[in-house]
């Protein structure tokens, strides 16, 4: 299994967006800014049931994200890979990490916030994802 | 044909990038941050002939990107569509253009540049794309 590059894995320790991307139905891709971390073996996120990301996951588990460093945009890491799992089991200790990481408090008042504009709120439900083997 | 709304035009004033997700021939979405502009009908970017989004771009047209606003990261915007001209005229002047925007200089230096950290060096050739009109 590949895993994400030594020194590459600060940009989790910082509040850097992933920009998710996945692919619908009719081939066509979309991409959000995402909350995102690293359990040192797959990349973890949220998004809520029924969003565009949800469904395009639940019938392509292909992926790919973007990573800028906040402190040097032309550092940044490119993954691709597949979701290898989806599950709403430690979402809510999921949201709430994420919450602390880049907000610094915990996330109940942003899971209740029905915003558009915050990328990640609402039920949780944090696919992992793990790049396929170099070919 | 759809456009950029009007109070999203600000980010393209910005140093902002876009994260630019295209689809490789096996389905796998590709998503890496680029400099970017919009030319009142247009979203443009450059790349390099022969990288992944050049290739992608070449066998399927459909695209996606999202941009953070650098100044509050949870106003993004979010846009899908499908390139419709790629080519090298003017691609001198536009990578400039972006140059200045974004290093606040000239982009002669840039082009010479072979770092892979830099997004986007090397010939090049800026898709335009616009959004579908609403479903």
């Amino acid at each position: 299994m590949a895993t994400i590059p030594e020194n590459c894995r600060d940009l989790f320790a910082k509040k850097a967006f992933a920009h998710v991307a996945t692919v619908g139905r009719d081939g066509t891709p979309q991409v959000t800014p995402v909350w995102v971390d690293y359990d040192g073996a797959h990349v973890r996120f949220n998004t809520a049931r029924g969003r565009v990301k949800d469904k395009n996951l639940q019938r392509n588990t292909k992926v790919a994200l973007s990573m800028q460093d906040p402190d040097n945009p032309y550092r940044y890491l490119q993954v691709r890979g597949r979701v290898v799992e989806m599950t709403e089991k430690g979402a809510d200790d999921h949201i709430d990490a994420l919450a602390k990481k880049y907000l610094g408090r915990r996330g109940a008042c942003h899971r209740q916030d029905s915003s558009r504009e915050d990328p990640e709120h609402g039920m949780s439900a944090p696919p992992r994802f793990r790049r396929p083997p170099p070919a």
